[in-house]
């Protein structure tokens, strides 16, 4: 860390500084420029240390010099993480398919979507049972019924399934049934959550928020990770900025940067991170030439019908091209499709 | 709301719209317009309906016309709402002071600023015993332990306090001892945490997103007012923009517009809306010139010895100079400073 | 248009309204639901009805719902627009890739870049004369010197090139020399210089503003065509958003929109729009697959002594590098990479 | 500077870098720490130096200690630049108002402006006779036959006006007439504009840039300052964030700041800033409270048929009435209204 003094600080400023670095086990050396004194901070800095030492008489701001992630960083741990759902490795070099609708919405509808995202390749499903949404008067999800029925899916199918979680009193239920809990972009830094879900060990499924910068992104990972659970997949979903012409805008800088900063696996969300399925196919491919280990994508038998986000959401037909198209990209950046999963699991 | 059909649109996939409002109890008035033709839908619009009308065919985009939340709204209930927390009353037209330090760190800590905060003139206090932190290696709070010490300041001075609730399984502990029950912004679309504390009938100050427009701010009170608790206070803490020369962007604009389209109290919360000391009174005195029926400012006996938020935290006597020009300009603006509130209290 | 009445608007507001769109020349048609009124507006809408008729009594907002650019869009011209350059086509189906360093700083440089850029298969050159600085400290670029070695690397290579135009003042200088005139992000709406260049005929290659709407940048994009010069080329080059991990954030779901939006060939320009050099290859190849039909990168012999822009541009190996996986990738897509220039020309 | 290594580099490549610098005539301090090494770089840096280095093997990335910005700085110039026009002084500690139309649009409705707002106690005023419009098709202003209106009614009321330059090729024309000349926000960062206009000598002001930082606002001014014009004013005028409920959002953080960090004065244009003439009230009294040297405001007799901006004008006696209270509030921050101008005045 850097402690960059105001033009006018004084000597026993300089001193105060240095002593109270002293006295926390730190080391300062001050740097005395042309324009600027600094002092470059050694040691095991802790966060709080910035906004300690931004207090202090003399004190112009702080630097924080290395990242305020750590189990997350690849410079923890070069090599990349894998994680297991079932019979199928998610970050393993092989391009993984996420897909179902948004809610569970009955048997019919959620079989249907299964049984044709397991006949076009797909490797997991999604399907909410307890939606977040933006007003109370949308639906919300049919709760434990729908991780039944999602259960149910994946015993006819064979394929896991994600599926959100939305407060600490529905961790047990959720992971009762699920084999991948997921985190939503609205609960991206609900810590409390964070935590109780890493406690499962499960693998979790971190959406980044809407405002969140990608330091709080693997901040917010770093809650699960410190748990003990090493199974956390980022999502890229989009982010909030001033153009509305898009729900949200898809951050594909963030796809290599984040598998350069992270040892995690990364799967992108174009069916969010666009709000309409005419973009899904395209910004979906994308993602995963800039490096998106896999998608996970909003598929629904009849979309405008759809109880929710029925606008972003493919119909068989538009997946099963999405499917096809991500073979050949897949060959071509040398991150084939996995091959299909084969049997019923739980992992 | 109006449906915009695409420019080759067929006959029949107009009638097939009709047809549908016509099943779900709308009634649809086609408009054929030069360019373009619409729909006007009259009846009582549910939420998902713009999304089930968007994926089908013809259909180009829909436009909402009537305000997406009721019981929020000003149109719904024209007259300002009051909220009472033991003797004080928030949105009565008299100026209310919230202050603390960021967390409660200790006894004397706390003992210290709620006089301090007292003798200056506040009306209620502020202090995090359960805190959010964007990284699991910082201070995250005493818990219950300092609800007891926030409790026992009241007990000493008469201030009610408001403090964070970061999960639904901390709900019934916050709400034995706090007066008022606070949803950080990382939290203002938990809404799972809405319900919960909606339903404990206390008063709750909902901050706003540092993601969400108005309109999702005002969406996610109705959570709360939707459980039949009535006492919700909004607070304007900053949004996140690319500015990064202040922490956020205190949206000085939301807090007239959001007094005109909503019923409910509005306080300003400068402290986190700048991020700096030397930004709270400035920013805080415009704030009530906008409109805001009051302030929650940070203070501590000693900013630069504070667990966090240290940066942006007032010292005793920059909190007793805010208080005096507030007192001031509060009189200029005709919403002069509360009286002091003067016994102990609970709600 | 729609107009969007208040709640409690007046019969005599209503028919003020009425006579005033009657007077304009257009026909209101009132529709009065359960919640609101709203007047639907048919006729040839000019953009400051909107305006006008929101000051009215009685009028809460108004809706527009055609779009309001109308030369750039598809629904004019559905046929995709190709621009000649020489003879290179952007916009025929082939992929387009303009290289060349952020600035001209000597022969030596722009003519061993040029000839790199042409050996890897590059069609077209780029490179800066007058360079727009944040800082007026920072290196400005050669001026008429700069564009005068841009034509000698021209008559070596054949291959055409774009340089930036940042004043009225320059643009006959500019387009005395260069094959394609562009606009920088910071003049994106600059409308002046955007009329002046469109009149010299010649190909404007148009970047994004850091803060332009999609709207805004195709109306900008109207500014330059409705000088009847038809040569526009949109360039996708990041926008700002709170993220500061990089430089700008390229909106990828533009790419695959503004094709649906617009007729006008589109570009990406990952240099900038990442402004990483780690991150080009990836967000560049994933810009072709999102429906890019050509990117705009920089080169440079050796980016750490490049006096702008250096922490962003390519060296020849990694040029070299992205060329044979675009090749690949835009095989893969359709978009197959246009064959090499193979003779010097002037548009 | 600090130049951050990587966590891998090698003595060679530091002592490369100690080299480069060496060259350059700085001087580079190792700081060699538990978790990183940086070098501390002392000496008169500029711009560019970032880019270099950040491009050598070995560095990660570099950290600017000092502002970049030097002739606008309060480092540089402690004391708050007057800047006056006519007889009227701003940033002198009393408080300012600029009004008029958005455009002049006729003799009858300048003149009338000109009164109401010298009748009303405005010091100068404001109107366009070169309009930057988002879409090509709007009204554009009537040109020198606007400046010779604003002229008359100077000549009439004693009132100096601001008038908006485009482009480098109207500088002449419009600072015959002109006594401010007026950048506005989509030319902010248009470089060869603000040289030009910084030449003329004559009070410049300029609007901060939709997307403009802090830094790049005034590193703005700054391209002004450097042609050895002083007389420059800032203009927080609102900056495009994701919320739509508001034309901008008017960045109250940043009056205050940037009265901390620059010399210049400094007005608030709360007309732009919201976008919605209800909120001009509210927004421009909390600028003034936050330490805004003045306030632009656009004043129109019939808003209801401007020309442009409608929606976001007062009429006469809103104007009135703003004035008012600015009389009272200004009296109460001690920056008390300036007297009114009392006569013909020329630059």
């Amino acid at each position: 860390m850097m402690v960059i003094m105001t033009n006018e600080h004084s000597e026993e400023e300089m001193n105060a500084i240095l002593r109270r670095l002293d006295e926390i086990g730190l080391k300062g050396h001050p740097i005395v420029g042309v324009e600027r004194t600094v002092i470059a901070v050694v040691g095991s800095i802790y966060p709080e240390l910035s906004d300690e030492l931004e207090t202090m008489d003399g004190v112009e701001s702080t630097v924080r010099i290395s990242t305020p992630y750590k189990l997350a960083s690849r410079q923890t741990k070069p090599e990349s993480t894998v994680v297991k759902v079932g019979g199928v490795e998610i970050g393993s070099g092989k391009t993984v398919m996420i897909a179902g609708p948004c809610a569970v919405e009955s048997e019919e509808q959620i079989l249907a979507t299964a049984r044709a995202v397991k006949e076009a390749g797909g490797h997991l499903m999604r399907g909410g049972a307890f939606k977040p949404r933006t007003s109370p008067y949308s639906f919300r999800g049919l709760g434990e019924e729908g991780l039944k029925l999602l259960a149910l899916a994946r015993e006819e199918t064979g394929l896991a399934f994600a599926t959100e979680v939305m407060s600490v009193r529905e961790v047990e239920v959720v992971a009762k049934y699920a084999d991948i809990l997921q985190i939503g972009a609205r609960n991206a830094q609900n810590f409390m959550l964070l935590e109780e879900v890493g406690r499962t060990g499960k693998p979790v499924l971190l959406k980044r928020g809407l405002a969140s910068t990608i330091d709080d992104w693997l901040l917010a990972s770093e809650y699960i990770l410190n748990t003990g659970n090493p199974n956390v997949i980022l999502c890229e979903r989009g982010i909030r900025t001033f153009e509305t012409a898009t729900r949200n805008t898809l951050d594909i800088n963030a796809i290599p940067l984040v598998k350069q900063l992270s040892h995690l696996p990364l799967i992108a969300d174009p069916s969010h991170g666009t709000g309409k399925w005419s973009l899904v196919k395209p910004v979906g491919l994308a993602s995963i030439v800039a490096g998106a280990d896999g998608l996970i994508v909003e598929v629904h038998p009849s979309p405008d019908h759809a109880l929710s986000d029925g606008a972003q959401s493919l119909n068989f037909q538009r997946f099963r091209e999405l499917m096809e198209q991500m073979r050949v990209i897949g060959e071509t950046v040398g991150r084939p499709l996995l091959p299909a999963a084969t049997e019923p699991v739980r992992t």
